[in-house]
């Protein structure tokens, strides 16, 4: 049994590696650009040589290396099937089969990026300790990645903690992203703060230290509630009671130890945690009221470590 | 390896058992009377007396049988501890350890009573086939139970599952019997479909065949559905949508292969699904559209065939 495991974290421009011990130390990590050119044909040849050079530099060799785990922004099947990245430009092919190829026989195990980040939390970050965990990444979107039993809950069709398009709100006009109205996504992702922020000084005269900003974003906004901006916290308050009671229903569905809160919106940091533990505790059922609110801690390096532990199961 | 597996369904007042091959065939089945007094104290005796009858009935070995699961009215983890079963006057304990013993050694698995029925519809009821499903439990109140990959999703403190409990109404002004207010229960469950109708027939004069009834109960509304009553028609429609929007946050959570409703409300038939179908793939994340939705068909016997089918694993 080897020693060392890759782990990858394939975005759209870059695709972040780390090289790690199987107790989750990390030796070295570094970046390759994504060659997205023909149908992003390129992508997992470019990979493959990454990992090669890096194990000759090392002096590893094949039976030194558990494997490699890969998180890719697509659905993935348990059997590391991709069915579409159209970012990638790729299509439905096995990534663990034609990496393993270009790896000469090294195992492979693909996962969705949002569910291997998830993993990587609940390994060495915000999750450290736990086994059934949801972790909320609170970026342009919102995504989510849903950890029972230590592992990734990845659903029928690859489509586990799609928790951004859970609906919330009948009142809604504008169309989300995903082509429904009332999305938690709507609400509580970066853009979703900053669009309430705009619609509430809007909406009121009262003042507030926010309009004094050109452009409104999620920073503007926890700027301001720190600083005690009442719009803001308003603002703040509004965000939290969607995202309590969307996390209120996940709660009923999978009963988590903990959420672990990450994305750009959670740079904010602990401030954020109690807007959305009080509404919460409020809609959740009484057995998951004690389930606990951490933030992330990884960063972007989650993806690194949770693909590397995905292998090691 | 034994060729035989006992399944037991523990209930308020009848214990059930049904003696299996490890293929699903049910051999026989029989019920005992729920014993509480003294704490419940007898309870597993009692259980395992009567296993041990049949076994001696039968002429099986210890070796012959692979072991005994058994449905528990209360949350359990995944290593068989009961918190708490207030309805047979139990504390926490570890039933698996308990009854094994009580049976000479015989291994025992333990789980809680809708989430193995959710295991059973998995493996020789409505969800056949399949190994990621959501089973509903449409009775007094709304119970459900998450199968990932083949397994119960037992949550951080057993309380996976627990879907009728998502808040869905923010106007509600009645408390739920879990002490919040606009749970789905509230609306889905045979008691909250009666609910609804009795509102409806106060808030309107329209003329209704369900008027001429005493009591207003579940069968009444969908005997009226049937037989085209628009009154009852409108509360179908308020029960499917409360339904279908509660499932379709699920869906966003784990992304079912298919969500098998069975309980007291499901009896009514095929007539149920489509008030659920419509405003289910109308909130529903894309990914999770083509969800299918099937009616259970083990009715009172899911618990014994679930918990037989927990011990092989």
């Amino acid at each position: 049994m080897g020693k060392y495991v890759f782990g990858v974290d394939l975005g759209g421009t870059t695709v972040k590696l780390g090289l790690f011990e199987t107790d989750g130390k990390l030796l070295d990590k570094w970046e390759i650009p994504t060659r997205k050119e023909d149908n992003g044909s390129k992508i997992l040849p470019d990979i493959a040589a990454a990992i090669k050079n890096k194990m000759s530099d090392k002096g590893l060799e094949k039976n030194d290396v558990v494997g490699v785990g890969i998180g890719v922004p697509g659905p993935v099947d348990d059997k590391g099937i991709i069915y579409k990245a159209a970012n990638l430009g790729w299509g439905k092919f096995s990534v663990n089969e034609e990496l393993a190829v270009l790896l000469g026989g090294i195992p492979v195990k693909a996962g969705n990026d949002a569910n291997v980040a998830a993993l990587g939390e609940m390994w060495k970050g915000g999750g450290e300790g736990y086994s059934n965990l949801v972790a909320v990444t609170l970026g342009t979107g919102v995504g989510g990645g849903i950890i029972v039993n230590g592992r990734i809950l990845t659903g029928a069709t690859g489509a586990g903690g799609e928790i951004g398009h859970i609906h919330l709100e009948d009142d809604e006009t504008e169309s989300c992203g995903c082509g429904n109205k009332g999305c938690l996504e709507q609400y509580a992702s970066a853009t979703g703060i900053a669009r309430l922020a705009r619609k509430k000084l809007k909406d009121t005269d009262k003042a507030s230290s926010m309009r004094s900003h050109k452009e409104i974003s999620a920073k503007t906004v926890w700027d301001a509630v720190k600083s005690g901006d009442e719009l803001a916290i308003e603002v703040a308050n509004e965000f939290g009671e969607y995202l309590g009671k969307g996390l209120a229903a996940i709660a009923c569905v999978v009963n988590p130890e903990v959420f672990v809160i990450g994305g750009g919106v959670s740079k904010a940091g602990e401030v954020i945690l109690k807007y959305i533990e009080g509404p919460y505790k409020k809609y959740v059922f009484h057995a998951s009221r004690d389930t606990k609110f951490a933030l992330a801690s990884l960063g972007n390096d989650a993806g690194i470590y949770g693909s590397a532990r995905m292998v090691l199961d």
